[in-house]
């Protein structure tokens, strides 16, 4: 593992170098959002197969080196963690490479396209005595399922008994295969239902209506699988990839109280004790924290770009001029009318 | 202004050195955020008329230096950018610090307390000869308000005519008077009301209904502010500031074809040509990108910790299983029974 | 009054002959109402100015006759009571014809076109010593507003301080002027505000922003109409009669410790204690009442044409069969095949 | 069949004499809803094994005769129609009866308990050569189930290809078994299913996941029940009996371009083409409707009684004052005050 709190002049702890195998689209993507969304890493390597990719990538970010082998990436000397992002067959070797270095790894999911080679990995890491691998499984990062996870984690609405999952597509890209449609797809609601419910799938089932026109010729679109778990509870799952109206990812608990549903365009829908709803945001803070984040975060792009952006003086101006006469409003109970300078011309 | 570029290794651009003046909730939380959720910045200084305060602070950031002068900590080297979060009467004073080092100013709202001083800052940026102050308004920034203002923008339901805002909080601290509910309250509904509709406010009316009993002796609480603007709309706002349910801030802007929603607990709602309704998600970027950088900022987060966290090793290998059993009770139509090994103890 | 009880022969206390004053468009679709829906009353008479209009609607109701007269048709030996559905300027008049005879009425609004007008029959009906007359405000019989009106009245939320009205039309008829906005619909507001909050208006303002084009030429449209109240209570109305999408009425009572909205597409939305939400139905009965009373009603219509509709003893037979299969499926755990016969001519 | 047109006075058709078979609560409730709710019908008979309850509830119904046996019931001749609400095991008996005499029937689900004797009953029907029987499936007279069977019926968003259905109560009654979970509950999504995608029904399968605590010993609640149908459809129904939180029934279709989802409090939420949400009344007739309706038959009701309640005299004489006031403030942008005679004391 490289030397952490000597390459960064960020936080307390050093900024993180991280190694990012792999480059087409969610291998770009990471990079991006390493270099520009998220605190306290930076991008210092970049490897990939195809490497003219890798060295486009790398030649916009300071301090990023461009590789076409894996574990060239990982030794070089500003790496602390490695990010891999390749395809799913590439994955068991690019996990060996990180765990011969002992390098802390995120690994865009499939952890590997089957079983076996998962247990071969699995077998791998436990000889390392300690867990170095987070699996790309980003569901469990989602606000919704969040709520959802700690909602059933403190029991508030009693024991689960069933959940059911809606996972939607507006359509899907050629080639795509009823085998994809479980592998690609249902894999997030095969892990969202272990992590929710911190049970084990026993059995599964799959039910095939007649399909959509819409699918590709081949493709049985849409389906309803069944889990079965270790807890005895049912979940049901309609996948349904050729939808038309867009994406669209659900999830309701049913518990022994109530039942939680997330992923309506709206905050966690529950019902119980007699009432359908949601919860009210207690305070500013978690209404606009969001907004916070972001307002000063395109300060500082802005500032970086030498550019100045957002409400400006004016805006402060004129906002104390219409408190001002808010203010005398009130007292009075009259029209009050609001004066301001004309606009000067910065500020058009 | 100091040298950008030198100080930090992230990004193309360097990483910007802010100093922050005032140390209190909203000073600490904006150091909180410079330093573990947004890119691109660190805190270089603070300063605070409490010294002790500013101290305590600046001693867990790698680089950070405290002072009790605001034009001290802009003074120092490492400082390219400031924000001001000390109280109200205290930004004039700064903010001439600032342009007098022309340095960039994010400042929290107010920009001055009333519009006499707002108007000095006015032309002390104009001398400046360019804009160096953003203002807090952070609501500019709120998702729900950015997605509002783009179809106002884009005339997506025709001119806006009206806008029903409403403002409510469970409770106020103690001391809170009829003039903070417009200074401290409602100036947000005067910042969104020119932002989104991009005219000046010319008139307001406050009409206070008989007050609440939850409300402290002397609070007018609630009342209805009603502003005209440049452009003929009508604007009414609820303020409720000891509603006692929660704190909830809407927005419906009523145009010539259709109305739009913000606020309530869901996306922004729409009714327009017979229906009524919000949009759908496009795809899974859109609907999962938060959860996509949670899940790396946690990742990056843990390994700087030195600890591993989220889906490990054993969820990939299960999903792995289970989806081999998906795919084979897809083709066969049967009950698949799922095959594990015991679950090791490092995964446990 | 006429006897009740000799002519009919439905119900205990006879049916109740009513006289229809007015056969436009709101006196022929009470005659049907009468006719085909409630149940206790027939139509005795129908009175126009217009003998033919008259004549028309008479001619197919067993036992009405037409008169050209008011007072013609309240004296025919069948009335019993009168419905008033004449053009407001006719109301009082009739009003007074009815008073003579001491019927009871049911007068559509307005009770007539202005307060001068009304306090006449206020002054009428006093000098009969018992009131007489209903007056058609129907909102007050709106599923939403009652459950409204019943909640403010067991102070669910405490004391109403404010309410939020929205009245919104699609488009407005040829002719119609700004005074008929305030007469025709705000007037609804006026009564649902005084019957919610149990107060008089005290006082009221009107603004009127700058016009949607797709307002008629002279038409001030959409307005915000402010009452003031007995009960110090402020209530605002958005009345936009131009709105194009469709014909929208809510309103939201805002109490000292929550809200509650009707009228958007949705039962009773509440905020208080924390959450938003509504109330679930407790039993079959409130979820199905309105499905058991039309399941009635359209047999009872069907076979007084001598037709047969509805659920057929094919379908009853088939459930039977799907429900023998189904305890089969739920005591085995297999998937059970239902089997039927081919299905008979009479009933394809 | 009686001779329809002679016994009553309403309507051109005369009314329709009803024999109710069954006296429990829901013969009971049918008797008050063709006495108070529904129009063109009377009690003729009642009859049921117990002459004491039969008695009483024709004791209070003008021209309504008590029986112990149905066919005696039938043989009165005032009677037209039967309506059969007593238990299950005899129906039969008194369908046969009804055939002898060539009525008609609505006869409560469900038509006989199984398969085989709903198998007779359909014979003999196909006998008498035409179809006599309604059975009560009342869901298909449930607006939100109406709504949704034409958007299936005009193929508004395509094929439907799947059905997902939520059956839940608060609880059960004592004895309640799995068997009824199926013949008492699931038979509505039986019939829904059949009648919403005009298909026969050819498989079923039930799982049944750990139960919750709430439900009786030996009771499997809550239960995932699922169909397949001849137009390939796949239909699930959560069945959850004990679930504490009130009574819920939803239906989402599935379709190629859309889904449809009806009983979640508010009217047809739809998914489609990028949107969801749902449909704006076009009119004040459709959003009003039910209340105009209410509003005549409680002034009917009451008139009958002899009372006189809703709104006032005083309520128009205060709205045609309000609306003055309203227009003058319209035309002048002032602030009007309401001018009122003191309430007189018969409006109190």
């Amino acid at each position: 593992m490289g030397e952490m709190g000597e390459t960064g002049a960020q936080g307390s702890r050093g900024t993180l170098g991280v190694a990012v195998i792999g480059t087409g689209r969610m291998g770009a993507d990471h990079v991006r959002r390493i270099n520009d969304v998220i605190s306290g890493a930076r991008v210092a390597a970049v490897a990939d197969i195809d490497a003219g990719r890798a060295e486009r990538l790398a030649h916009g970010i300071k301090g990023a080196t461009a590789y076409t082998e894996p574990a060239a990436a990982m030794d070089d000397p500003g790496v602390d963690a490695v990010l891999i992002a390749s395809p799913g067959p590439a994955h068991e070797a690019a996990l060996l490479d990180a765990f011969a270095r002992d390098l802390p790894v995120l690994c865009e999911k499939p952890l590997t396209p089957d079983a076996a080679s998962a247990l071969r990995v699995l077998e791998a890491e436990q000889k390392l005595g300690h867990r170095r691998v987070q699996v790309g499984f980003m569901r469990r990062y989602d606000a919704g399922y969040r709520t959802l996870k700690s909602l059933l984690d403190k029991g508030a609405y009693g024991r689960p008994l069933m959940l059911h999952n809606k996972h939607r597509n507006a359509d899907t890209p050629p080639g795509f295969t009823n085998a994809m449609m479980i592998n690609d797809s249902v894999v997030h609601e095969i892990d969202v239902t272990r992590w929710l419910l911190d049970e084990e799938i026993t059995a599964v089932r799959v039910l095939r209506p007649a399909p959509t026109d819409n699918a590709p010729e081949g493709l049985s679109d849409p389906q309803l699988i069944l889990f079965e778990t270790t807890g005895g509870q049912v979940v049901d799952t309609e996948l349904f990839v050729n939808c038309r109206f867009g994406y669209q990812v659900s999830c309701e608990a049913v518990c022994e109280a109530g039942t939680a549903r997330i992923g309506d365009d709206h905050g966690v829908y529950v019902n119980t004790a007699g009432h359908w709803g949601g919860t009210i945001t207690p305070g500013f803070v978690e209404r606009f924290e969001d907004a916070y984040d972001r307002q000063v975060q395109h300060w500082v792009d802005a500032t970086r770009r030498g550019e100045v952006e957002g409400p400006s003086c004016w805006d402060g101006y004129a906002a104390a001029a219409v408190c001002e006469a808010g203010v005398l409003a009130q007292a009075t109970g009259d029209r009050v009318v609001v004066e301001l300078i004309e606009r000067p011309d910065l500020y058009r």
